[in-house]
This record gives C-alpha cells, sequence and structure tokens, in this order.
C-alpha cells in the first residue's frame, strides 16, 4: 500500500499519519467488501479490521460509498496497473506486446485472488438499483473497449487481424472473456487455465507477427 | 409461471391455491433479488411485493436461502430451457444446432433483462462468504462445461472444430464469453450485441459443416 506499482512510494508530509490510517481503511475495506460485497460488507467490519470506532472511520470516509469509491481506485492502481501501462503507452511498432501484456496481467492475477473476487463481486452488484458503484463501473468498460478496439484497430492496419474479425466486437468479447474466466476460475481454481482461454482466444483473432 | 416452457400445465390438486401463492411469491423474490442481489433484497420486500405478512412468508419458505434456491430453479426453467435441451436432447448427427441454439438463446435472452440481470448478480454474489446459492452455481458450471465440451469433442470427431482448439479450454471461454458479454449487455444495452459477440466466437472455433 505504501508505494505504487510504478515504483513511487507516499507523498511524506504533515499528513502523512492520516494517509496511512486512511490507506489502512480502504486495504481493510477491500478485504470486507471481497469477502461480503458491497451490500453484505458493513462499516463496523471494516472498522473492527482496523482496529478503530465506526465514528472514527467516518471522519476519514463519511459514507460507505466514498469508502466504496477508494477502494475501486486501489484496485485499479494495484490490479490493473500493468494491463493500462501496456495498452496505453505502447510505442507505435510494438504492439505484439498487447497480447503478451494481457497473458501477463492474467497471470499475475492469478496470484491476487482477493483483488479478483472484489472486482468481480462489485462489478455485479454494481447492476442492481443505485448502486453507488454504477458509473465507475460503465465508465470503466467503455475506455476498456475503446483502448482495447483501438488496439485491434492498428493490428488490422498491420494486416494481423484475422479476416473478418471486428475490432470493436472483438474488444468487448476479449473483455468478456477476461471477466467470465475470472468468475469461473474464483469458483474452481483448480480446473481454469485463465491465462490458457485467454491465450487461446487471442490466437484465434490476432496472427503471427 | 403457471405453464413451464414445453407446454406443460401447473398440476391441479387439492394444494393448486398454495402451489400458485408459492409462485407468486418465488416470482416477486426473482425481481427483488435481481434488483437487490440476495444480501440487499429482504423477505419483508417479497413479502410486501405479493400483498402478505412476511409470518405467512416464511409458511412457505422458511428462510431466505430456501426462497433463493427456488428462485434458481425458476430461473432455470425459464431462461436455459431452451439451450438445455438443445445442448442435451440433439439427435447424433444434427450438432449444427449447437451452434444455433447458443444464438437463439442469446437472442432470447435479450428479451429477459431482469431474468439475466438476476443470474449475473447472484453468480457473483455466490462467490462471497456462506453465501447459500455457492454450490448451486459450482455446480451448474462444472455440469455446463463438460455439457459443451461433449459439443465441441463431438464436432472435432466431424472435423469441425478448428485444428489447435481444445475442447474443454472451448466449452469454458464459450461460457465466459457469454457471461461476461451479458455483464456489458446490462451495462450498456445500445452497444452490446450479445448474439454478434457469441457468433463471432463459435465462427471461429466451429468449421462450416
Amino acid at each position: 500500500m505504501g508505494s505504487n506499482p510504478d515504483g513511487k512510494t507516499a507523498k511524506r508530509g504533515p499528513y502523512a499519519k492520516s494517509r496511512l490510517r486512511r490507506e489502512s481503511i480502504v486495504t481493510a475495506a477491500h478485504q470486507v467488501f471481497a469477502a461480503h460485497g458491497y451490500r453484505g460488507g458493513s462499516l463496523q467490519d471494516v472498522a473492527d479490521k482496523v482496529g478503530m470506532s465506526q465514528t472514527s472511520l467516518l471522519h476519514y470516509f463519511p459514507s460507505k460509498s466514498e469508502l466504496l469509491l477508494a477502494v475501486l481506485v486501489l484496485r485499479d492502481s494495484v490490479a490493473a496497473g500493468e494491463i493500462a501501462r501496456a495498452s496505453d503507452g505502447i510505442p507505435a511498432g510494438l504492439e505484439e506486446s498487447f497480447v503478451d501484456a494481457v497473458i501477463r496481467q492474467a497471470r499475475f492475477n492469478e496470484t491476487v485472488p482477493g483483488v479478483i473476487e472484489l472486482y468481480t463481486v462489485l462489478c455485479a452488484e454494481s447492476l442492481t438499483e443505485d448502486h453507488p458503484g454504477k458509473a465507475y463501473f460503465t465508465d470503466r468498460y467503455q475506455r476498456l473497449r475503446e483502448s482495447y478496439a483501438r488496439r485491434f484497430r492498428a493490428l488490422a492496419e498491420e494486416g494481423r487481424l484475422r479476416e473478418g474479425v471486428d475490432p470493436a466486437r472483438a474488444a468487448a468479447t476479449l473483455i468478456a472473456v477476461w471477466d467470465g474466466i475470472q468468475t469461473q476460475w474464483l469458483m474452481a481454481p483448480e480446473n481454469i487455465d485463465m491465462a490458457g482461454c485467454l491465450r487461446d482466444y487471442l490466437d484465434l483473432v490476432v496472427l503471427p507477427g
């Protein structure tokens, strides 16, 4: 928690202690929401985990929904850091790395089941009425589809997208494979090869360079 | 609710009224759990919807978890009826219908967003600790993977599975595409072509007959 995946450390300053406290609350909330969902997990559970009163916790996060959004931001920084960099920051001519980056990220995800469970549970829960995570997930999927569609269009321009494959639909399908296989892996990790299924799909749509 | 998808009507008899009451409770619970999840939806919400007291409701379903299982059985009979028949009951030599049946089911699903939402929300929620739907979903996925793998192996024997495609992994991937694309469709129905994405995937792995 004290360092981001890109190696930057947390800022030092007069609010360092308060910042550490916030981080420990968010980490605890991450665990509680992953285990019980947002609706099933209580602020009291989170407060118990960090050893503070619920009143003190509310000093840092005035509402459960604000705490949820902080958890989702943390989740992005931990789990999506690699793929975001791979997808957005690749110099032209290195598109090969898109496929490799997806597989790398999938293998990384196998090491953080709690993060994957949180994402899967909250994403589906955000479909329910008046859920505070709805806009976060809807926007995230829209951006992700656009980002992957750009990668597939770039591959198409190089003649490396299989004929007949539509970049926008392939983007939505890649995300679908990823999400869906994570759910199955969470249920039966010994039976499901997440990275293998993603590799299979990408091998079907992306031709060798 | 009074008739199953295969046209059989509910049994008549001395318990017909009680049976109808049970059915109306399960239908109401279906709506409540789809809108709020299992943990977020209360028995009181269900009782209010059918206009009975919570005590009366508990006469029919002694616990919320028993009501959940009844909802899941209902869900299967409504939404999975077509594909189950298509997948299990096809005479040898008619494997073409497997692909068509998946697409038909996907198009049908577009007409019942509430059923799809219920499934998506409860499936992910079942990953959380001590959820009463866990065994249902884990078993269901195991059976579904085996059923689809059989179909793909049959296609492979006819030389209609693309070379290099593993039937078991293709089965898990097909389910993943289906689940994942449903989630995206629930978030942005105007942007997502569920049946189109499934058709794209099946066109990649199944060769024309």
